[in-house]
């Protein structure tokens, strides 16, 4: 096991199993042939050929080929086949600051394989014997990751949210942390990965952000998704990152970008440190 | 004028430009038709077909390779067809951690193509009105980048030495720092880039490294490479990096991957954020 291991999921999928979503002719998805079968029921709001899944051009603004949309994946669930919506929509586009073209419940993103974003925040406390990081462990009953080792905040941009009102949001609800000090964390750069699920692809971008704590501060989970939390030294997290998969798969390769950007990864003694930085940046 | 504008050097090249510059069949460089028409005139030392130009098969060791093909430079020198070796030599492989495969004059390095580490230095001040940081100014006499804005320290790792002995080195004869303080550097990750020159092709990695200074030290350059340094405010070295091409061309990289890892971009504020953190570590 090495760090490398860590960061080979961010880019683990086949090209060939996907054809492209597109709304308005624009692709801003990528669909399995299970998943365009799903959906070749529903004529009226989709258009399926072998090339591509096309939303019915019929659909002309936002709230019409939303709705169209959520009436589909309810019946879909109903059926089983796919999971309930979670009630929470993220907005799909072809990219970062492009207008959104529909909102999609995040449930079925994978579905879709839409891009998401989302933050993730490392919570550490600077002590006179080196840095210490907040880590948390997620209920056992989440959808993904049930039970693994987590940041001490993390979410999903939901429609609608700027990435710092994610930050101070999902930092109240995840870890009681003060507006004032949620406004602290500062944002340290990105990370995006595209992982096959079971449901389908995950396209998603990572907002990372450093978040200095005072020595007195201790999180405290507000609405289940952790079931507690405790302060590591980095020696502890890192070496729990290269010996195990206890960390949820896209939590480990944050810690290796705050592990790298800390200096707490020596060029000289790290056979693979070229590989890590490369890698953890490489396009999909 | 943009940041992405700063980017775009890092990966300027045309691949179909350059045939393969390889060592015992594996191939180390790229060499353009005009690089392979002078080592054409070379056949004992160089077998060059419209496919490759391979190092002579024959030139079995080390020493012996490094030496045939030092001389070649040297002839081609007093032709005035390059420049005139530095006196310092790469190692010259594959890849990171490779064994070296020949030893080769640094002045050279563009024209094989082959892949060249160095070390950036970012030396800043943490005060009570934020970051500062030192600031070099190149020598109207370099070969490289003349009269440009440039980092405390900078340097190209010669062949046998580490990069923790390079920044140490590097910083001594570049800004008159103390072994001790020059080990306080951090390892904060590294940037590689592609790049044509006018002599051939610049295959470059930067371990790049964070050296807090204490606010009464003051740099001192003593190899006669930068005419002088000045602290400037983060907000100044942004400004000049946005609006200027001052700084030499893969030194304001580094400094965008500085303010990206010291949460002085807002992803929220910044339109090409992502498109940063993407294009500063893309592939060639």
């Amino acid at each position: 096991m090495s760090l490398l291991d860590r960061i080979a999921v961010l880019h683990d999928w086949n090209p060939n199993a996907y054809r492209p979503f597109r709304i308005d002719g624009v692709q801003v998805g990528r669909i399995t042939d299970t998943g365009a079968g799903l959906l070749a029921g529903f004529p009226d709001v989709f258009r399926i050929t072998a090339a591509a899944v096309d939303l019915h051009p019929g659909l002309g603004d936002l709230d019409t080929r939303s709705a169209a949309v959520h009436d589909v994946i309810v019946q879909l669930a109903e059926r089983g086949d796919v999971r309930q919506p979670r009630g929470e929509t993220y907005g799909i586009s072809e990219g970062w600051n492009a207008p959104t073209r529909l909102r999609l419940d995040r449930g079925l993103v994978p579905l879709f394989g839409v891009k998401s974003y989302g933050v993730h925040v490392n919570g550490f406390v600077r002590g006179p014997d080196g840095l210490k990081m907040w880590i948390g462990r997620r209920a056992p009953d989440k959808r993904v990751a049930p039970g693994k080792l987590d940041h001490m905040v993390a979410g999903g941009l939901a429609h609608g949210y700027a990435v710092d009102e994610t930050v101070v949001k999902e930092a109240a609800e995840e870890a009681d942390v003060p507006e004032a000090l949620a406004r602290r964390a500062k944002p340290v750069g990105a990370l995006t990965y595209v992982t096959e699920l079971e449901q389908g692809l995950r396209d998603d971008t990572l907002f990372l952000f450093d978040l200095e704590l005072p020595a007195d501060f201790a999180p405290r989970n507000t609405d289940g998704e952790l079931t507690g939390f405790a302060l590591w030294t980095l020696d502890d997290v890192m070496a729990r990152v290269r010996e195990t998969d206890d960390f949820k798969f896209n939590v480990a390769p944050v810690l290796i970008d705050f592990f790298l950007r800390h200096g707490l990864l020596d060029p000289d003694r790290e056979p693979d440190y070229l590989s890590i930085v490369r890698r953890l940046h490489a396009g999909p």
